[in-house]
């Protein structure tokens, strides 16, 4: 079928026909916007950028109690609206629209509403709750897509409370096991606790396996925020998002020796922190030989006392390329780098990685990348689109690897994300969803399953 | 009486006179080394660094339930001796043992009874216990010294927990404020909690005013562990110390952006760990330029999220040199470089100091020393003591600001402290002890007010 979808989309593409039944549905312009800000203010609004009550970010942190209202509120909306609801044993919500044949996988249309502890209103978020508005235009236009549609909240996006990004759609995809997602624990809570912890406080620990062999789907459409500045700069208003770059992140462990800062010679000291130190500066200098990314975002020194040099640090590097290649040779670099850091910093450092996830590059697949860009082309025109390769991960790069998936980019304001003075325009936010809701419909009426 | 003094010690030096009725004091020889051990068993031992059950360090924060413990039994011991207790509002306790002029002011024996969470069972206890020995020999001999004796624990000499060294001696001797001292805010509970919450929680807010003026004393004497290799290296027993090297605390606050790690150019960025890094490399630099010490151990990052670059660090730098001259210039150096990196290093970040706190280069007073010198010749020899300068500041610190003081060191294993393997030989332990007893006596039999 896919060999068809392609035959298909190289023979209409640029017809900009006009004949199939869903490009006529009526749409309900600014609602999905005005979902956007009651989430944002019923669940973990935070983060005043302007006057405005819209003017803030949101703090959602994955399996907290304001995950756990924005969950509850989501199986509502989509129950109110005839889905059947599937919840699996890392917390995926699967709210599944009814099609003509319901004995086929579903259709996807999947992102996530867990955010930042400096999010902002619309990374993830703004990808289901397009979802959530493509079912209920679908419900009052009572039209009844070929396939069953799949919106599915994915559990821990972001990796920021549990150090790991994409987590539950690894899960799914079988790329990590259950245990170690359910083994984490989180960096932002005082006293550290699991995945399986919080999921079953929520109540969100459900009966179905986390797996896409017992609980599959067709394809897989997300809709998000660039998070970056290349559509804005080009004036650009759809990206249509051809892959993801590779990222990997790990622990890295530093063990010196706790001395008194007042009486050790610089000499004779084991500093563990001003061996961090150098090794956060060598990172980016070879990310920036290396034409990619490198940055550490969580530090942690013990025993944190002014007097007392530090003896254990430990911190999280993450680091990207636009090729695997690429990423493999700045770690190779980085696992030579360091400890030979250590070992010249001080007079008895050691040093440990410890791998934690690699996402590797992402290539999406044509047949719904066609979906896409046709859908872009018909909407806003073929020029106001380009191809785009994601910074970011996404739980599509997940789904990618076991069924056709693929994204739509929509412009960040400076590029600016992860902050809670994220924005994009509403007229940018309405055009992305009608996109989605193309794309994802023009693959439902190829689909021949 | 200074003049006296320094004539008294002039003159009679080198005689080694035997005459003196405190020198023929009975001596229990290894109740100070049990009590030291008992003393960290009861009250926080922590750290195994050996297999005997002596071979760890204590953790014994300020003001934590373990301090008020120790306190508790510091009080029954000294009470149990004849002493009045005195505790004053910011939890120094004054033991004062009698002498045949009550009337006057006390000659003080103090160290202090908190420790580092990496701490050793010497630093500060050794001090207080030794001077809990001599009161217990006094009693047992039956020997009444001219004046009452004073032995003080002073509160947060550390500086660990909350992070301002020596804070109650610089409050007794008016310093500092004492409602800056109440207001500091501890570095190592989840939830940081203020001195003066936990003054009150742990029934240590006395109600003595906390002043040299109100609740003088007439001299201070402290013995402590080297915590440096200088007398390990040279095979003596007994360190005269002479001064105290100067210091300072400042807490440092870069300013960055938060923004997405897979998505933002490195010269986009603001990245306040980053430049937070480049800084203490950068002080380091400056340090070793300058002939003196530099170090970081408090450093928190924000958000603390792997995919978020850091908007926000703070951090305490420690800075310290022989001379003030020298600690204004490396400060002056430090004031002017890293402002200059927070710019060059990122697109918008800035910065700010906070001064905490300055131990100024301190002069012991003559007369203390001359009574050290005198007692270590008499019990070691003169070959076998040295005059040498502290690299660690001490509450004998602020009490040198306000009356005559000294101290006396004696030598720590491979120069090792603020850490449990913190190790000083029993016999020196011993030593010390009779050196410290002589000292104060001495100084006792020559005081004329
Ligand atoms: N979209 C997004 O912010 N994902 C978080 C995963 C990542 O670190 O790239
Ligand atoms: N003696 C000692 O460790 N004092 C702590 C104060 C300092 O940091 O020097």
């Amino acid at each position: 079928s896919c060999e068809k979808l392609k035959n298909y989309t190289q023979a209409e593409e640029g017809k900009k026909s006009r004949k199939m039944s869903f490009k006529n549905l009526k749409i309900k312009p600014g609602r999905l916007l005005t979902t956007i800000h009651e989430t944002a203010k019923a669940f973990g609004a935070k983060g005043v950028w302007g006057p405005e009550s819209t003017q803030t970010g949101v703090c959602r942190l994955t399996l907290s109690d304001l995950d756990k209202g924005v969950r509850d509120w989501f199986i509502d909306e989509t129950k109110s609206l005839g889905c059947e609801i599937k919840v699996d044993e890392i917390g995926n919500i699967f709210a599944i629209y009814p099609g003509k044949n319901n004995n086929a996988a579903p259709t996807a249309i999947g992102s996530h509403l867990d955010t930042q502890p400096t999010g902002g209103r619309y990374d993830g978020i703004y990808g289901v709750l397009s979802g959530l508005e493509v079912l209920r235009t679908l419900k009052e236009n009572e039209f009844v897509p070929n396939y069953p549609i799949a919106l599915i909240n994915w559990t821990n996006e972001e990796g920021a409370r549990f150090p790991m990004s994409i987590m539950a759609s690894s899960v799914w995809a079988e790329n990590i096991p259950l245990e170690t997602a359910y083994k984490l624990e989180s960096v932002t809570d005082a006293e550290p606790v699991t995945v399986e912890h919080e999921l079953k406080r929520i109540g969100y620990l459900g009966p179905n396996k986390a797996s896409y062999k017992t609980n599959p789907i067709k394809a897989h459409f997300e809709i998000h925020i660039e998070q970056g500045p290349v559509l804005e700069d080009e004036k650009k208003l759809i990206g249509i998002v051809t892959g993801v770059q590779s990222y990997a992140w790990y622990k890295v462990r530093v063990f010196g020796k706790a001395q008194h800062t007042g009486t050790t010679p610089l000499a004779a000291r084991s500093d563990a922190l001003l061996a961090t130190s150098q090794m956060i500066v060598k990172g980016n200098e070879l990310a920036k030989k290396h034409g990619c990314l490198f940055s550490v975002g969580v530090l942690n020194v013990k025993p944190a006392v002014v007097n007392v040099i530090p003896e254990h640090v430990e911190f999280i590097i993450d680091v990207r390329h636009i090729q695997d290649k690429g990423l493999s040779a700045i770690l190779g670099e980085i696992k030579k780098e360091f400890p030979k850091i250590a070992s010249e910093s001080g007079r008895a450092l050691s040093l440990e990685f410890d791998h934690i996830y690699t996402s590797d590059a992402v290539k999406f697949h044509d047949d719904c990348i066609a979906c896409v860009r046709e859908s872009a082309s018909e909407i806003v025109g073929a020029d106001l689109a380009r191809e785009i390769i994601s910074g970011a991960g996404h739980d599509s790069c997940s789904t990618s690897t076991r069924v056709p998936t693929s994204m739509i980019f929509i412009p960040s304001k400076d590029g600016v994300s992860h902050n809670p003075a994220e924005y994009s325009k509403p007229e940018d936010v309405h055009t992305g969803f009608e996109v989605l809701m193309s794309a994802v419909l023009k693959y439902d009426s190829l689909r021949k399953d």
